[in-house]
């Protein structure tokens, strides 16, 4: 890997003292984009190379380049990249867009495919998630959200609901949760999509609390942040016992009702049915200023990419 | 809807007063061009949501937005738009990508996409045709054309030719001539695809003079303006009977030597037979000058949403 | 063709002073590069049409234009191009395209569509591969790395190695190094993939000294260039006979160590096997460095075609 690159690779690479500077640039960026964008990398050029199709995530990241000026090359479409239909490694193909552009923004279907495009890269990758893996930024813009909605992380308790297994939003979220103090983590989830092992593994090692349960009604009281996510069917032996199962973990406005009148419903989108439409005019309903703050963190990371700073 | 956005849905919106102003702004974006495009939107972002694709529509925008010094990012293909794949709903899709962007253009296949996103939207939304419904700035191409070659729309005799039954632009267009005195409208189709009687009751009501015929040849040389359109194959119940419907309404020289030689030809392309290229070189061949208008015109369009002018 | 358009269609259309011009450009366009590009066509479109996939040659003409301050609008999806889909023919989708850009970059899968386009295009058209004919941005990178790596074209042995019936790059390769003087190529391939014995008649009108050999190992000792292609499996009669054939072509660390010091190995890239990676650090490892020329030289491309002079 060459060095004074800064390479966004998984969650766990974030100190808490790096969390503070990127949300405080990412503050600054909110005031950027008010101010209409900037031009601070005008010239400069990001590829975006999406294996795997994530239209939000990739309109993200251009829209944060936009803003500050820079210009967008890329791909929005993985299954046709036609060097890699003809064979070639990812290695090659990051070998050579290396020299089109100043940063590559990449999505991968490969567990760990971000980092083997950093090994080679000369210039920095931004993991945009890689298959099962890893998905950073979208964890750092949750991470932003509670601090900006909740006011601060130290001390927070949050339920993170749903498919925990398969889920890598969770998994990256907390990762950098475990950089704050005395935070509380609900794991909760139907029995077949448990949060793995290797989590809590983590979480145990860095002595974050957290507790694992099937029950969201019983802790939905006593919580400042609800993080829901998609439960996906072909994880059920049936689709009764998924319906069943995905049906417990509704957002609703009953499940509001016992929720305090200061915590938030976060969600990492899209959704299909685990949060009801009847709760977005709620103002604990965070998720589309959530989506919206990606918009500022990716921003704050371009810029330090760009910027040549080794982190 | 949010207030002070300037919305293009659907061609009924126009007023002749607009239209006026429209085209007028549409004269000064020529200018631009020929002096080489200008930075009058430098550093504002258009996304391009193009949900079904069409893409000389995609890049005329594009290319709209580029000429006054703007960003672009965007999708072109909307069978794989990722998050409408999972489930999420069209507004759930512009209530984010309004977070990243200035300006939305938006083509989708259901009638009404338009109208929805804009209720939801922070931004305004461009309608670049929505299925079966409207495709307003077709229309208003159309009608700029008209005016800039006719030199005037106030009683202008034109036939629509073809399938009038599906063609929306027939619609559209209509909608926007009942804006001006003295227009006389022939509809010409087979019998199958005729004009539906929704177009003909506003045309009614807006008072507006038309004829429904089968008959070309009949009224070619009393008319100011030939506007062509496909035949689809698949609307007629067997190959033989769209044979023989499409085989009567070529534009061919044949049909041209029966035309003023004042009049012009349109087609809101791309054609597939029904205009011979023998006619190509005819000056009353307008219909790649129409496809070029079609610039101008959505860089006056652009220009009006982004300056906040609702209208 | 419209006059005093800059087109870039074939490897024939150049002369050796137009090379030597074209390689000087290139030179300081690595020094654009170096200092973070420019903004000398600010303001510009580069339509990329890409009626078939390949990224890498996409995204370098996109990086290209953006180094040199301009705007891209495009495609990059031929087999969904909406028009062609509805039956519009290339000339139609030119003439159209041609009015929303300064200069168009176009992939097609048929032999001459490039000529067809710029027989109708407004704006001058750059060839990025037509089917099974030319390749001329490719050839001119070819041909300018020779000259960077080994000082000189004039004198040059190189051999052509792989698949020469069907690959359009030594076809091309061939037409611009007839510009040299005293250069020697070694043609070597299997049996059934042989160069075209048009290519040598036009290599024999230009005098140009040439040899055909399915023995690599052979001449691997007394050349200055190797270029290596990929076989495709699906030209041999069974897996096995293709085994064999492209078994005998692997530039290994074996075959290294037959070739001089001074000697080095290109690729057009993408590779599938027939390159070791084992030979990637060996500093006659070209094919990186060929594949970063890409960009000078299409930069330089660009730049002539959008400053309106004719070649």
């Amino acid at each position: 890997m060459k060095p004074n690159l800064y390479h966004v690779l998984g969650a766990k690479q974030f100190s808490r003292t790096e969390l503070d500077e990127l949300f405080a640039a990412a503050r600054r960026m909110e005031d950027v984009v008010r101010a209409g964008g900037n031009r601070s990398h005008e010239g400069r050029i990001m590829t975006t190379l999406f294996f795997e199709a994530s239209t939000r995530t990739r309109l993200s990241f251009e829209s944060a380049m936009s803003r500050l000026g820079g210009s967008v090359i890329g791909t929005e479409n993985a299954a046709q990249f036609s060097s890699a239909i003809k064979g070639e490694t990812l290695e090659d193909t990051i070998r050579i867009v290396s020299g089109y552009s100043d940063v590559i923004v990449m999505r991968h279907t490969d567990i760990g495919a971000a980092k083997r495009a950093a090994a080679v890269a000369d210039v920095p990758v931004l993991n945009a998630g890689d298959g099962a893996g890893e998905h950073p930024t979208q964890a750092l813009l949750d991470a932003y959200t509670i601090e900006k909605e909740a006011g601060r992380i130290d001390g927070v308790r949050i339920a993170m609901v749903g498919d925990l297994a398969y889920g890598r939003t969770v998994h990256s979220l907390s990762y950098i949760l475990a950089n704050y103090r005395d935070v509380m983590i609900y794991y909760i989830s139907p029995e077949n999509v448990r949060i793995p092992s290797s989590v809590k593994r983590y979480m145990d090692e860095k002595g974050i609390r957290y507790e694992e349960t099937t029950d969201l009604d019983a802790v939905a009281g006593s919580i400042d942040v609800l993080y829901q996510t998609r439960i996906q069917k072909e994880r059920f032996p049936s689709p009764e016992e998924y319906d069943k199962a995905a049906g417990q973990y509704i957002v609703d406005e009953k499940l509001m009702s016992l929720m305090s009148k200061n915590s938030i419903v976060l969600h990492p989108l899209p959704r299909a049915g685990e949060i009801s439409e009847a709760v977005d005019g709620d103002p604990r309903a965070a998720y589309f200023r959530q989506a919206q703050n990606g918009l500022y963190i990716r921003m704050a990371l371009v810029d330090k990419a760009l910027s040549g700073v080794k982190g």
